[in-house]
């Protein structure tokens, strides 16, 4: 397999921060919240926020920072973030941007999880 | 910031073997091919696919292995892999296990990319 097995490293593009304090406050995912949230892109990522207030909905990808990267039984098959690699997948509504500052509605993220991206979420992730 | 700005290390839970050999090759995410694909779980991570064949969709975490991780701007506007952090999202119609290896349709990754996580596709995204 080669390369395949090799590690990979992340350079979180910003932070999320929101209303939930710890994973136990946080919506089970599926079941996402109203609350509003703000992610907030770090200044050597900012170019890559030009045009997002254009677009209505962004899937954030994140860490589960606080998640337990030891469980592994039945893992594939549950949306927990307690896997291997807990990087979490969420579907939020664009509120607007200012300056670095990107305001959406429905993040599932614990206060303080890193973001690693940003994409316009496709009609079929809605 | 403290720590959301630190590196993070993640370990591949597997490998995709596609019949795409380059990013041209490969459709474009939302219009994903009838292609059939395998995904190959290291033998570390096996036990987390029980009961993965119960799971109708799985949305599939990879690494874009070939992407330039040098785009900015406006990159959080666009689905193209080339990115900061190149993880590609795809959900995936489950055909069937035997032993490690998972079989898939529509996964639009290319031939060797790194898999990092599985899970099973949530309504909204199907």
């Amino acid at each position: 397999m080669g390369t395949s097995e090799e590690s990979i490293t992340l350079h979180p593009i910003g932070v999320a921060h929101t209303p939930y304090q710890t994973p136990k406050d946080a919506p089970h995912q599926g079941f996402a919240g109203d609350e509003i949230a703000e992610i907030e892109v770090f200044g050597e990522y900012a170019s890559g926020l030009v045009d997002i207030a254009s677009v209505h909905r962004v899937t954030v990808v994140y860490w589960a920072h606080l998640a337990d990267r030891g469980t592994f039984d039945g893992v594939f098959t549950r949306r927990s973030p307690n896997r291997p690699n807990p990087l979490s997948i969420c579907a939020c509504l664009v509120l607007g941007l200012e300056d670095r500052h990107l305001q959406v509605r429905g993040l599932d993220a614990v206060d303080g999880s890193p973001i690693l991206d940003l994409k316009p979420t496709l009609q079929a992730e809605r």
